[in-house]
């Protein structure tokens, strides 16, 4: 049996969206930017595309820009927000449990003469708002904070956060990463009142290698890539048309019983959840019931047993979880998150991230969590010899 | 009959390339950064085309850098090397027939600070060494040509100018586009002594959204993209796996018997030419015989039809062409390239590119001659009247 529960990794593509990858690859070959009808075709396609995602994102289709996927996403909204509004101030704030690609570039922006905010989070994974409403100062030209966390799945109050950013400073501009949210949470990017979002294809059953920004229309950004002038000047290069085209179709899928597919994941958290604390001893669960928490992210530390032991002996069994976050690359043992929230050190070491798809089903709940059972008892009966 | 004669601006993938791209989708799915199984035999996959794209180029794995395309791929090499080695000097040398993803970053970064020198071809195609050799100087950071422009195909003598600029300043970093000339001519990046160079698979029958950076292993280059450490540490996000496997597949197919490739292009190139020669009055080709000319690209002007008209008139009857440059969203009419080789308005107006492929024919090649020489005199006729 093949129990693939990494979802926040990655997921598998839907048959659908190979489909349509491989009509792009073989009928649409076409540049969208020639001329001719096999150029125009493609363009016409990916347009429909535009749209879809913007009604996805509940936005205009002028403010859906591809890119590359998540990373580059995040690094075009932060670096060219902060690029195009440097002249009203230096100062940036993050939380300190953001994904790497937004760490990694705060980071790069404090040496390069920013200063940067990074917000504490409390032990549950949630920033403070009135410390971040400290924070907002009259030199703050950006705010960026994820929506949900991909470690331990706390879903921060956007719409609370962009209220109390925009009281303190109309100018303060707000990007949010919503790479593990955007279609495990319903929401409208108008409503959370937000200047940029990220998503990544590969989060929802589509391709890797793809990924969209949400952008307001208003707000001025430089872009990062520069050449042919495609997606409206903003990213340059000749577009991905079959991610594209599978970004497109995973999207669609998404919204085909949106509701339904959130419940399934929802209940399979709950049996999981429910699983662990029935059969398992010694055990601590970062991420609780309620709607504080993605429906798909379930992180628990097994005392007494190192994640990556417990990885590969589940491994052995067909059962695929995570350490940690799968994002990064394989720096081992360490979370930046779970050190954030404060999570002492035994807990840490023994975390293991469990992350949901709706194609996942009780069986393979109850599968994994037997696994894990009878491997915690026998690894522990050896660490404690 | 359908007749795909604009393999400059994208080709059509190779069967090969779409089956081991559905192969990824379907089976080979996991996170190159997943600690299991699904992630590593997907790492290791990854690893052989590297190594693959490195024996094509004639360099080391460790120098091979993978990118969403050759417009990232220039993006990332120019401004990389310049934020690498800005304290050196702050002087920039490039020609005026560079891509647009060259062209427009440099002015980019003239309006940052830089100076850039913008060198002059002459009616053929080509930067003069002379020119090149005076413009050098000791603050030059960076010198970026193009291998084979986009346009007309003129072939830059690359090893010669690497020899030149060494010469004047060893510490110039020198970056070649070789996104026209990767598998059309065959080259060694060690040979050519140069510090990068772009390539983009779907100019050579591999998927859009994917190209790849040789860099030098001493070289030092400030990444673009910041996250997760992928790529060395040099280009951050989760890799496009799919596409990553469809450059390796296109690699390959490109290595299999490369030199008779190149030729039947060449000849297929031949015969175009002695065709529109012997059937066609009033035309000028831009584009030569020899070997100083890419073998796939052909530029031709014909007296008296804007481009455009032809380009439509000919897709009527299957034929895909292109007038200027497709890769750069729609500036109708305005080549830059031709403008800069001093050709006469007329010429540019009338200006049209068929680019080849080896999966091209001889039969596709009279039927488009045929079809042009049909358009181009009742076209001409109706704007004589």
């Amino acid at each position: 049996m093949e129990v693939y529960l990494d979802n926040a990794a990655t997921t598998k593509p839907a048959e659908e969206v190979v489909d349509v990858m491989v009509k792009s690859l073989k009928e649409m070959y076409g540049n969208p930017s020639s001329l001719h009808r096999k150029g125009v075709e493609v363009e016409r396609e990916i347009k429909k595309v535009r749209k879809l995602v913007a009604k996805a994102l509940g936005c205009n289709e002028k403010e859906v820009i591809f890119t590359s996927g998540g990373t580059e996403a995040n690094n075009l909204a932060i670096r060219g927000l902060v690029k195009a509004h440097s002249r009203k101030g230096n100062h940036l704030i993050t939380s300190k449990i953001e994904h790497k690609s937004v760490l990694s570039l705060l980071q790069q922006l404090e040496e390069e003469g920013f200063e940067v905010t990074y917000l504490d989070v409390d032990e549950k994974g949630f920033i403070s708002l009135e410390k971040l409403e400290k924070a907002v100062k009259e030199n703050t030209i950006l705010v960026s904070v994820m929506h949900v966390n991909n470690e331990v799945g706390s879903v921060q109050p956007i719409k609370e956060i962009t209220k109390i950013v925009r009281q303190k400073n109309p100018n303060t501009r707000i990007h949010i990463d919503g790479v593990q949210s955007f279609g495990k949470i319903k929401y409208f990017v108008k409503d959370l009142e937000i200047d940029s979002l990220s998503i990544s294809a590969h989060k929802f059953h589509g391709p890797k290698g793809i990924g969209a920004l949400y952008l307001r229309n208003s707000v001025r950004m430089i872009p990062l890539l520069v050449g042919g002038g495609q997606e409206l000047e903003l990213r340059a290069g000749t577009e991905n048309v079959p991610g594209i085209f599978g970004l497109g179709e995973a999207v669609r899928l998404l919204l085909e019983e949106q509701d339904k597919k959130i419940n399934e994941i929802k209940n399979l958290k709950k049996h999981l959840l429910r699983r662990l604390r029935e059969k398992l001893e010694d055990i601590y669960i970062a991420t609780e019931e309620d709607d504080q928490y993605a429906p798909h992210i379930i992180n628990v530390s097994l005392k007494g047993v190192r994640s990556e032991i417990m990885l590969h002996s589940l491994e052995s069994d067909g059962i695929y979880i995570s350490s940690g976050s799968a994002c990064s690359s394989k720096k081992r043992g360490y979370s930046h998150v779970l050190e954030a929230m404060g999570m002492r050190e035994s807990h840490i070491d023994s975390a293991i991230r469990i992350s949901l798809s709706h194609t996942n089903t009780v069986e393979e709940i109850d599968y994994a969590v037997d696994s894990i059972k009878r491997h915690l008892n026998s690894l522990r009966k050896i660490i404690r010899r």
